[in-house]
């Protein structure tokens, strides 16, 4: 499995024989590597809410594989059935996880194939399993551009704090933040990395630790509250992570814990750079405080484990919001697919956003 | 056990009968309650250096009742034998966690009588037993004179987040931070605890949890990286927790995560209140940079599982400091059991020792 592992599998790919996707089923690892086989929205659905595939890139693709698959399923429906049906599907995809952006992009970008009239039904399938194999396509060529961008910021000898997972796992292949420090790596920059655990899933102790092992970069884990010890120390050169959304203001919503770690990074005057593609931006979003913050089970919060003895007391209440808001002002620079974006981001952004539609 | 659970058995104790010292193993708490007996130093060192006990005022006590249980153990021996042992074991017991400084402070109380050329041998043994007896009483007095002072910036309706575990069984009884709010609650003031988890060794989420539990405190735990999202949203009033030594600008030692949370305090403008005796001021250090922070196995770190499957991927090296430090610029006011002292620390900290020297 290791070594030659990234260069042979995707995190999520469209099966053309079988018409069905599959996927690495995120959940067991690290524990073993098992695929889960979907075959249409609804089973989509289920995956993306018990988190057997998460990542805002990884998700994104996931959302347009839904739809394809129910196009798929309803070709020869009834045309009102058809509409509705995926309508209703793109619904429910959006919804299995609303804060994350990418979701809701890689949904309505297929949505209004279904919408367009001068395509008859079996135009529109067509069209719409092409597209959603192209934005898989599309990901990987888009995370390596974000990947280099991202090294560029990267110099030989840095320690650096990464939260939650953005490697290949929540993307197609690559993904944002790892992405980036993976590409810095494989440029012979020697770098070291403290990964936070992330709680409650644990992606970066499961996830990103797992990733790191294949791809050879030394880390150490720490647990989420550890990384302001290192921060004022002085033994931390920069802070990356990914994101579920960016306002047009900057501001970054990603998984819960992010702002903690960016205030620490700030106040010790640690650059912060996340990373993500174009797609992560809700340019209808004047600031981070007006995303709806996901609230997750509490048994996610309270299952743990130790030696086998239950960590917490029988009926002990949690609470469990996925997400959390990084206000733009602590954060040095946005990477992302088209170039990196320096602050006054309200300004910048849009400008990033004219030079890529412009091809520039 | 529950309900009248405190009224009837303390988190450690002098066991007269047996000149033993019984202890609360915590380590099992909240799966079962069992109690260890603790006969010598080298024994209580190792009841330490595990974990079975801890807390910042109940490790003040045991390393007495080691001293003691040592004492009682050679006082028969030759004098040189004695001195010598007794000195060991006053090391051994500093050494079990050096960066509380309760710890040293109880030990060293008792290493002046064995210094003390005025007293034979036997009449040290009895002192030594005697004052390791009424320094576990006095921690009881000490607890609810800090608690009263805590109580007193608490008001009706707020929701206050706290970390690790400041509560009886950090003490003897009562508690520091923990006792605060338990004794608000008992005074009838309603308040919502939101109690962080406390990676890695879930103090909060095994120990304050269970406590709460007992004492009818309405609370719901988070985790760590969580306390930024209720802090920034404007909905936590107070932010209250102990100390493992206050160095004498201000400067709180705590359990890791302290910073963090405290600095996310700070920014989104909510007062934090480190609750504490006297005997974990260090007035001989001038600032928190200057203490030695334990670095403690990575066992600790790794060794989580969820439904019985195991979080880590195999071989993975983490980091594990166990405290960090909180700047004084970040701390509203510290809570003594002589008063609260407010800034500027450095003036305010000499006065209230004065005073209470004084006996104003």
């Amino acid at each position: 499995m290791e070594g030659v592992f990234w260069c042979v599998m995707r995190t999520i790919e469209w099966l053309n024989d079988s018409n069905s996707v599959q996927l690495i089923d995120q959940r067991l690892i690290p524990g073993r590597m098992e695929y889960l086989l979907i075959h249409s929205a609804s089973e989509m659905v289920n995956a993306i809410k018990t988190m057997a595939i998460r990542g805002a890139p990884a998700i994104g693709v996931a959302g347009a594989f839904g739809m394809a698959l129910e196009a798929l399923l309803y070709e020869t429906a009834p045309e009102e059935t058809f509409q509705k049906r995926l309508h209703q599907a793109s619904e429910e995809l959006v919804n299995a996880r609303p804060t994350a952006i990418n979701l809701a992009w890689g949904v309505k970008r297929l949505l209004s194939i279904v919408d367009d009239s001068s395509l008859n039904q079996r135009e529109k399938v067509h069209r719409i399993v092409e597209i959603a194999r192209e934005m898989a396509e599309e990901d990987v060529a888009t995370n390596l551009r974000m990947a280099e961008f991202g090294a560029s910021l990267i110099n030989d000898g840095d320690t650096i704090i990464t939260h939650c997972n953005t490697g290949s796992l929540a993307a197609v292949d690559w993904g944002t933040a790892l992405g980036a420090i993976r590409f810095a790596h494989e440029q012979g920059k020697k770098i070291q990395l403290l990964v936070d655990e992330t709680r409650p899933r644990f992606q970066g102790a499961r996830l990103t630790a797992w990733e790191c092992q294949q791809y050879g970069i030394p880390f150490k884990v720490i647990t989420d509250n550890m990384s302001g010890y290192f921060l004022r120390r002085g033994e931390v050169q920069k802070v990356f992570y990914g994101a579920d959304r960016v306002t047009a203001n900057g501001d970054v919503i990603n998984k819960v814990g992010t702002y903690m770690l960016s205030l620490a990074a700030y106040s010790n005057e640690v650059p912060v750079y996340p990373v993500f593609p174009l797609s992560t931006l809700d340019m209808s979003m004047t600031s981070g405080d007006l995303v709806p913050i996901e609230e997750r089970n509490q048994e996610e919060v309270v299952n743990v484990s130790i030696n086998g003895e239950p960590v917490y007391p029988k009926d002990v209440a949690a609470r469990n919001p996925a997400f959390d808001v990084t206000p733009h002002e602590l954060i040095t620079a946005l990477v992302t697919d088209q170039g990196i974006c320096y602050p006054p981001f309200s300004q910048n952004l849009p400008q990033i956003i004219y030079n890529s539609k412009s091809g520039r």
